[in-house]
């Protein structure tokens, strides 16, 4: 594989499912799943097969659903999960058995009762017994991003000596600065013997707003896949972004990492996700936000009309939307006004739209925006100079 | 000052209110200004009075609602934007104009038709003209995260002998990546002179979903004030988030900088920017999200109810949120099922819960979230084993 291919590892099935309220039933998970084909992810988490009944059933039918993707079913470090994982992955083309454990203090104290000697001998025997039913295992160290680096390395290289292929590094509580998470990844590349073999996988939580950044940090270090969702949606405040990190690969070739996904694809993907699960994106969400390419204030919608990349960096197309909206409000300037009342039949001189900049400021005073229907009323009402 | 203080400069009445669909009336813009106070952000930015009579009377009227921050008026490098600022901030006890200009090659090149000595001249004729009227005045670097570094440590060394307090190094188009950001904070601090004694600010943008970092990594490199707005809202995809920012400072001790946000307000004060804007913040925005808080997989419930930090890294009552929500949900787990029932008033044994929780799992395949009336319900249809 080129050393620079960044795989795409959606878990907008899995983790994403996984919120309050955004529950889908078999089908919906199938059409998505179609989709994110489609827009070229390299890893489908299609759920956590033991966790319920229609989880598994899901897992099975979205792995007879799709060709090309790797199809990965979630399972804690116990036997029955993984077993059951491996049932419910068994028509898949390509599986993947994602299993693991909790590895920080934190974890081994209070949730597992257990010790870092424990820890380590159960990781191994859940990679091992994976390992039983597919070739292809991704274990993750559950709140990595808390967990003692040295530890984790020793985690690791034993995990791979069991024949683990990915290694996930999760920051499961979102809690890491970009500096620090990269520099354990680095830390795992330096010190981790057999590292070479294995994909490192970036997994970032959104807790503190960082999950993007941090992933991209993780890319910077070594790591080889970052696991995201559409839309960002995930446990608590959600996961990494797939449409931002898509982006900022696409627009960052100093990074020198390319990535399969299809960027014309990812709006409307985003509005299925949202639609289907029922669950609102914020208008300024980047990438898929509905006012992304929108511009308002005078100064900007000036730039944009004369060039488009003073403001923007992405043009609207590359990511399926049809054209950066300017909106008319009290911040747009005479620049803006103009270009839309040209648009909708009103060519006017400069002396014309200062009049009409007047009662067009006063309208948008009062109003929040002003439409075509409300530029048209304005230009019955100004004095028809056109004709003196 | 303390040379750890990062100021917080909130312009989620002026960046925040340009976006469409966003405009307030003065007495709502008031009513935010003064919970701002309250909040303790350091710098208001109240409008860009020129841009509209309705701008350059909130600027007057939040100038004389609140006593203790920085009043901030926006203008143009110009002088008429400039006198009309100086006039609209004519009541504040502590006024600061915000003026300058843009110094990328795109902007001097599509925006202004001129040259870098033209903008360069142009710069410090802002400033010097500002200086007429308040002794606080911040000059912006507009796009000058795609400006030349070295062309930017000219501009900034002018304006600092021109009299300037405050640099302002605008990432305008969300483009830069937060090493990228960092280091151009770096190099100003390197490079120049005088810049000791001016308090550097990084104002970010969200296209690439970066802003928080990218603001993180300015203050890690000598950035002293963050631009922000409440929910990160703002032309486009928005700006830097307060909330975010704030958490992650007072997260991350390492930082050594401290800010005088009272964090208890920030989900309130949210609320109320939401709520008067119209303005819907998504369930999972980090800090002040529906579920920022929410957990609903097995996993992490069982976790969060043995030892919330297992989680949760902010106590959600540090941020104004009554409780960490358990929500349930076909992936909630025996222990939080045994956990509602509990506080619903059904302590239950283990052999009987084996019971419900399947009764529960049909009944959550089939509804997205199952609530304590239709636990209730479960209650009542399984066999009474309490009595026997």
């Amino acid at each position: 594989m080129d050393k620079g291919h960044v795989l795409i590892f959606d878990t907008t099935l899995r983790d994403g499912e996984q919120v309050p309220g955004c529950k889908l039933n078999t089908p919906q998970k199938i059409e998505i799943a179609q989709r994110l084909e489609e827009l070229g992810v390299d890893v489908i988490e299609a759920g956590f097969p033991i966790s319920s009944p229609g989880d598994f059933k899901s897992v099975v039918e979205i792995s007879k659903a799709v060709t090309e993707p790797i199809v990965c079913g979630l399972s804690r470090g116990v036997k029955k999960d993984i077993e059951v994982a491996a049932e419910a992955l068994r028509f898949a083309r390509r599986p993947r058995i994602h299993t693991g454990i909790g590895t920080s203090d934190h974890h081994i104290k209070y949730k597992f009762k257990s010790t870092r000697e424990g820890i380590l001998e159960w990781a191994v025997d859940a990679v091992g017994h994976a390992k039983r039913f597919v070739e292809d295992v991704e274990f993750y160290a559950e709140d990595a991003g808390r967990t003692d680096n040295e530890y984790l390395a020793q985690v690791c290289e034993a995990v791979i000596k069991a024949g683990a292929t990915v290694l996930n590094i999760p920051d499961t509580t979102g809690y890491c600065l970009p500096d620090e998470y990269g520099a354990k990844i680095k830390y795992l590349v330096d010190h981790v013997k057999g590292i070479e073999n294995v994909i490192i996988s970036a997994h970032c939580h959104n807790d503190l707003g960082l999950a993007t950044a941090n992933a991209i940090s993780a890319v910077m270090n070594g790591a080889r896949q970052i696991e995201c969702t559409i839309n960002g949606i995930g446990e608590r405040a959600g996961n990494t972004s797939l449409e931002e990190v898509a982006m900022i690969m696409k627009q960052h070739p100093r990074l020198q990492v390319t990535n399969r996904i299809n960027t014309k694809l990812l709006n409307p993907i985003s509005k299925l996700v949202s639609d289907r699960m029922g669950m609102q994106v914020q208008p300024n969400k980047a990438i898929v936000g509905s006012n992304a390419f929108a511009h308002s204030s005078g100064i900007h919608q000036d730039g944009v009309i004369k060039h488009r990349e003073t403001y923007e960096i992405i043009d609207p197309l590359d990511v399926g939307v049809d054209e950066s909206t300017i909106i008319l409000t009290a911040r747009s300037g005479r620049a803006a006004l103009a270009f839309r009342l040209h648009k909708i039949g009103f060519p006017v001189t400069k002396l014309e739209l200062d009049e009409i900049y007047e009662a067009f400021l006063t309208q948008a005073d009062v109003k929040k925006e002003i439409s075509d229907e409300d530029l048209r009323e304005i230009m019955a009402q100004v004095p028809q100079k056109q004709e003196a």
